[in-house]
């Protein structure tokens, strides 16, 4: 880890739909409205009846409606907040969002397909023009978020292929955190973890090679 | 209608679920974070530039989660209210609350099924036990708006058969509304309306024949 950084809760929200059933039943002094209920088989209130019902898979959903909009499939997805200020939407709606990570070469991939959506484009997170509902705001949470978790994490490997050189690691720190970090401290930071674990191979080109490293499984 | 009574508003909610997806792409000055979205191609917010998303289907989830729960198929189904008070459960849920209407001869057919749940059981909506979570309010608010609804509008269709006597229309109404009707009273008023049609058929039993009726549609 590069800073030591205190983990944030999760903000992760469940959804859960239960229904309530109306029937009409014989009873000795005529019809009684009745409805069906469940007994609970686990806490909290188990033995308790309750309404029958069950939870939303929100991850699910998060997954089907981005590809189906963009057709892109994230290497991480994590909720990260549940939007619902009743004047954020003319229709009343609540916003549960994620926020995922995608390898650039998995962005390059989908941009080169035939059936790629016309109606998507890339943006710089710090050059957004005004975006439909509060999606400004949201964006700015997220990138928030994102640049608290780098510092403490392993983020970067939603962003990189398996295999990367640490000028590329670097890079993808100074791009998700907005500023410039010493290259000298950096390789010695992560030379003198166990994050990282050195390959055989190098990445040549008109510089002199540089050796590529995979994180430590 | 038999009585009139000024509709409620529509309690529907929508949930959205949205992504905030980033990734890197190669600039002029080294890998920028970067993130994709969508052109809104209807109002609100038309031409708006969006997160990728889109509307989870509530009303699908609901008629899921009941029939694995209970293995009851309902004959109306419409969304109640929501419930998100930070104290209704321990682990943080929004409750989506449907409320549904189950016709008697289904009830009866479901319960007669070898695969029948064995821990779903019918209760008297007057006679409830303590629920689990904060159910027992949701009911009580269930059943009041049964009891609106059912007096200015067809609802009893949900829980009959497609052809049915004016008694038992009327015991219906007793049942929802849990309370007496003048029985004279009750047929001058449907009768007088379009509501219903009279068909050539006749239930019969140790009282005398009684034509059948079914809704005008």
């Amino acid at each position: 880890m590069l800073v030591d950084m205190t983990a944030e809760p999760r903000d992760s929200i469940r959804v859960a739909v239960s229904t309530v059933i109306f029937s009409l039943r014989a009873a000795e002094d005529g019809d009684r409205l009745m409805l069906p209920l469940v007994r609970r088989t686990r806490a909290p209130h188990l033995d308790s009846w309750a309404l029958p019902g069950g939870w939303l898979n929100l991850d699910a959903a998060a997954s089907r409606t981005l590809a189906e909009t963009t057709a892109l499939e994230p290497s991480y997805l994590e909720q990260l907040y549940t939007f619902g200020d009743v004047d954020r939407s003319p229709d009343r709606a609540i916003a549960i969002v994620y926020w995922a990570l995608l390898r650039s070469d998995r962005v390059d991939a989908q941009r080169s397909r035939a059936d790629a959506p016309e109606n998507v484009k890339w943006f710089d997170v710090d050059a957004l023009p005004p975006l439909a509902f509060d999606h400004n705001r949201i964006v700015d949470y997220a990138v928030d978020r994102l640049r608290n978790k780098v510092a403490y994490s392993r983020i970067a490997t939603g962003l990189l292929p398996d295999e990367f050189t640490l000028t590329e690691l670097r890079e993808v720190y100074e791009a998700v955190l907005g500023q410039r970090l010493d290259p000298s401290n950096f390789r010695r930071l992560l030379e003198g973890s166990d994050e990282l674990v050195p390959t055989e191979s190098f990445r040549t080109g008109k510089h002199r090679p540089a050796r590529l490293y995979r994180y430590n499984a």
